[in-house]
């Protein structure tokens, strides 16, 4: 409930309009829509400048469908990630269709336009290629939060002239996520260079000691570099959020 | 070695003012200051900035005095984290002792003043009393990198109240460095109240089962609020370093 | 062999009625029936106020029925656990089929009916939605134990606002079982608004860092409210089981 | 802020003896005193049915005095765990001294007297001698909440007769803490005995593969026995606390 | 090589029948036989009084069938472990299928008769009956190896009357073998009840916080009764030939 | 209470010496004294062939002594293990200091004289000389036991000619206790020499990557040589009281 | 870029034949080929005396075929390794397929002739048969960097005597590379014979407490013997490649 | 016992200047000093060309002199690692303290003179100044192999001009020793630069998820770049050694 209509509600209260039992309980109300399986939080939008998002896994395609269709009641971009081909053809089929997309590499599906006008720039860089769908489930969250996202792949630590013969690409974001797996060294690297935050990404690309992005996940932590702040493995959609919240920013 | 004198050099080459084999040298020649046990970062202030931060554990006071005097030249503020008092009287007393102070909670060392005119809302939120010492490392560090620094400690998800009855102050700021041990719950609480981005701590408070902060680590990388990313345990210094990017970002 | 039994048993030998040797033997002999594969402990009913509960993975559907025969004689509910389609159609296929059912959420087989007259509020809250199988577990496992149970599902704390509005159901439980994958915060954060016990729950749900479940049990382990313990990852059964033998106390 | 409360001040701005502003206002102001280092939740009590307890490690002696004073208005007994013998000097001289007592096996400093009308009856049993102080914690918290409390020390399983000796106590407690180190199997032959709950709390006690007590931990997780549920590492406070939730139940 | 043969060798030097070098050669070479894929160890049977056991998993069915063939010279029973039905047939096939069996609880591929003479008395004991597999690769180990081996089943802690109504059948064997999964009590149980060394054997029978196995193996390493050594989680074969090595030792 | 003592209490029944009541008392009664802080496991000597022994960290001095007293009676040899010379000279001093001795390499008090006439022949080994402390503590356990002990110290693989230079020595023993720290892979040499047992004691001796003897731990659960089984880190006397069982088996 | 076209762009632009913003940007274009998906490191050769080799797991045939046919321009032999058969195909029908092989053991893909003067010797040892798949990779990629190549497979350390009976080929070799799973005790055997470099690879050969190479990895780690560095679980890959450095080192 | 005297002992049998039982004694006699506590491997000098090193850890001063005493006979220069300055002095007053040094950075003592006549060049490369002990420690080593030794310390990624400021140094070199702790990046992009094998020494520098070099460890074992082997955690002799091996073969 916003401020706006507590103010209206205790002034309906002081002129007599509302009783006093009545308030209490719209005191204790709150703006979430209770759907059985699912408490949708509606009021996420308001709050947090960005709907809530459909985590797929573990949902069936029914569920999926009916949180779709009550989220993008009064919001632009609603976001499905980890969606199998499945959770995208049940969703489509279930509307008219139009405005629903669905990207394979990043495996989100898109529901609604892209907003057109964006600020900030977000670039997305990735050690290797087996990175890039972590990296494109980040670069199309930024780009549905109003960003302007670059993609820098396959520039990793081995052959650090790919990095350094960018550099300029790399100074002229203003943040950036650095999606890596294996010895996960890239983002220190990077951060090395800008003067700009970087968002790191662990993977799980890797095999043997990497133990499905646990020494990628160590070794962003123990950057060397100051200006790193590193998210779960694999987690490209929150490092997209997280950058988005970055580049562009609620004005305070 | 930045672009305006690499342009000049090439444009004396050109001229014949320079050498090739000079002109090779110095192409070569990168920018920092070579002081045996160490190289100095001197370019680093220009690349990235904020000047290099000394962090103290594992040197001797020689070593810490010479960068500190090193440093010092031509820089605002410079730090040096993690200090012992001793590192402290060795600094202070090996020059006028102007401008030079230590605060005890943070363990860090404060030379040269720190910038009056500042930008940007930085929040710092302890989950418990034992969080301090890290909060206040992050905090000092985004002071001196030229934030708006307010705190709030001790606000727990225990009583979420506490935390609650504060929700003006969190959606006011324009970063937030959220500091807890045990299981590391705060961010993901925090993160959604608000519409800026959380920097999370996790810290070694705790025992047992916490071991020494990787419980709150895992908790906190597995956060379901999107808008957080996590830097080491006990790492109030990258907290406060990565938050002041944030919030007062270099124009572009 | 319970106390009378064995009193008659020496009164028996005190009478000449019994040999030494007889005695001898029958102290050693214990209350479980030997079934070859397995040694059903036909005295826990009277132990332990329930009769042993069948956990199906690695039991083939001919040990499944057979133990199921067994333990139902003298037995109001039985309850057979994690059990597949199969191992249910074996079960159901080998009786009239009276009285048995299957839930596909919580993968149980339900063996006789739940008992009408219950005591003791137990409430059963999960984080997410992709928890409520576990949650499941539980719920139906406290009702078979002899309990009401109510359930609060998808009130994670990234919109902790959802929570706050159901804090009357939450206090008006006597015991509360509370079921989070990933970083494991609802526990913390619901014992804070209630004067009961709280079992948590850690589930499997999550990816990356969570390492299937394990940063969520770290987490709960680590509370910084007390009043919580904790059972282990994903396992509804033990959560509900332990909620009814609080909910519903055997009167001393 | 309590319900009544609440409708008061409703009433009174319906009257017109409060403004909107000031009602605003103190909706938002939350039951918590701010004394700088620290949010004392006063109102846990009222919330929790018992005050909120000091954990002293990380805090000054100072600062634990602040609390005992704050906390011990209004409140009948006040506990601070893992309290130094300073920390009890402290906290004895900088009152009259009456009625403080420190228990130096449990490391607790015990602030007004415990309970003399007391409810409930917890066990609380050990495998070791080396298990005891961890127990005593547990003990003297119970006790501290109202509970009646017996000891069993020492009954570990590796002379499982010592146990069987005792299984009259063992049944007769209506909610047991089992403390146990090294390979904490003691919990899971001792609820195979009983019908009530059990609290399982693995120590640090042991060395090597005993990894500071995750050994212990671990089996206690995967406990075959029904019944029961585990804090964390040498946490005898939180196993008391939750031993007298369950044991003496707030009426529902 | 044998040391008869050695001292032949070396008095057929001194006798001039050999030359040096050939001599030199011969002390060079081994007694093994390289099979290109494989050095069969032919001299184990000799060194350490049983032959070489072919561990099946990595192998392609010509491996096994030869390495089969090569044994079966000279050797009493081979047996080979974890073993596919798939591998059993070809290894029938291959030959003319007399006296070669297969068990499918335990896995094993058993050529040759099992020894009538046996000496020693091996109790294999499980917890559960999932564990069964388990134990019965040890079994018929132990009996290969030569010894009397008896059955105890599914007599876990969670009802040790199961178990101390055995006691007498426990105190009967020279040597134990206890197999158990999840928390790993039970060793620790059986051990206190006998005079006898007890092979503990780990099983990843369980879920969650067991990580497969880990949970049992600590809490066997730690076990509080002395007399317990451990073999790697579900090593049945290490543990049943363990367990003959002591119950029917080499006569010294 | 051994069978004999069962038996005359059941005829003295049926004789009418002992009531009902009586021996219903009695049958529960177990065989061990209750000092308090510990309940000493008096049957123990009986039922295992051997005393319980003192385990001294985490206990007072006081605690040891009465423990000393307490199970000399009616037994040859007291072992205490992990003692500190403090903890020896308060035992010497409580007493005539007659037959009270302490190993300062083992860590060990032996109270009573060790057996003359010894049976078994078991062969301590280590790796390194930093091994030693565990190794004795192991040999002087045996030795206690009745065991004729050898020792072969500093044979690591890094130097395997030293190894096969005592391979009569290895052969000689009807049981190996083989203690080494770093890779821990002696003990898998050593099995593949021998017929008999091979019990291996990991050692916390290393640093690094051996994070506290794990590294040797896990390379001997895994040993690809059968007849090996293992006990906790450091654990010389676990070796050492196996190793006895095995060397010196009760006659069956 | 070599140094050579350094030299000859500065005299061009001293010359006048270059404009400074010409050389600008060559100067920072760096050798590489930007094919979308990938960045060619087309450098690499010329830098490290080796191409680029291609990882297939994540790729798709038709990113193998473009980077196989980008690489095989200019350089003589050029790996793909952890192949599949499919990917093999690909790469083979894409082109005339001549001087196109796969090693189904090694799940190489080798693309040109292997070179016929060779250099160095390169001997890799296995432990085990299961471990030869994780050698050929090895010895494969030594091939193709032009040293000689030997084998000595299944000589693990529970047989030594068929390591010894192979001393003088261990000693012939100028680089060990040894392969061994479970315990990986292998390497220091091997080492402590030997004056060469030996480079260790743990596989993930075993099972349980194996947990995928980790035991092994940790023990190499350890090893007692100097003169011992290793590689990732299973990466016979990078073994061959640094023994393939060493044995034929660039002449400085 | 070197192939010369083997052949001289046989042809002395032959020859009948020898009886079989005597060759038979000394076949088994191997080239190893039994002191008692230790046996010195005296023979490793001849089969692995430097003298065995001693570890001083856990060693008495009295038994580090003696084995100084018992290596210096035959051999030019003896190290001793990790070494106390108590332990220094010891060993330097048990002798006439000529030629015995102590580098207190490296914590070696070295006995003898370090070879003037040197080959082979190796580099060792640091990320941070905290990193130099274990550098020292690898450089010394080096040397007293016989390696001319370059330093290059404080060249971390974070400011990766630094290290490409020195790239002719690090292609100069013939084998690289790359020391860093944190999140252990340096030895990728070091091997990107360079055609020579680098060996990669994880340090315990750094806190929190660094969990004592496990992070840099797993990170280094991970590289992306091909030409890299690790040693354990702040093993500078043991990178050394392979170094020098590598640096200065041995003619084959």
């Amino acid at each position: 409930m916003e401020r706006k209509a507590l103010e209206r509600l205790l002034r309906q209260l002081r002129d007599g309009r509302q009783a006093v039992g009545e308030v209490l309980e719209k005191l204790r109300s709150m703006p979430y829509e209770d759907m059985g399986f699912a408490k949708v939080d509606t009021h996420r939008a308001l709050r947090r400048n960005f709907p809530e998002v459909i985590y797929c896994p573990g949902k069936t395609n029914e569920q999926i469908v009916k949180l779709v269709q009550r989220l993008r009641e009064g919001n632009g971009v609603i976001l499905a990630t980890r969606a199998t081909k499945a959770n995208f053809k049940a969703v489509k089929s279930a509307s008219d269709g139009k405005g629903i997309s669905y990207d394979d590499k990043a495996r989100m599906i898109v529901v609604g336009r892209l907003p057109r006008r964006r600020k900030g720039r977000v670039l997305v860089v990735t050690a290797g290629t087996s990175d890039i769908p972590v990296a494109e489930e980040a670069a199309i969250t930024a780009e549905a939060m109003g960003c302007n996202v670059q993609r820098l792949y396959d520039v990793g630590v081995a052959g650090v002239h790919r990095l350094l013969g960018n550099s300029k690409k790399l100074r002229d974001a203003s943040v950036l996520v650095v999606v890596a797996g294996m010895e996960g060294a890239l983002p220190s690297v990077v951060s090395g260079l800008v003067d700009t935050p970087v968002i790191a990404v662990p993977t799980s690309v890797g095999y043997g000691a990497s133990f499905s992005g646990l020494a990628a996940l160590l070794a962003m932590m123990n950057s060397c570099s100051p200006g790193i702040a590193v998210v779960n493995i694999d987690n490209g959609f929150g490092a997209g959020y997280m950058a988005a919240m970055i580049a562009r920013p609620v004005p305070k």
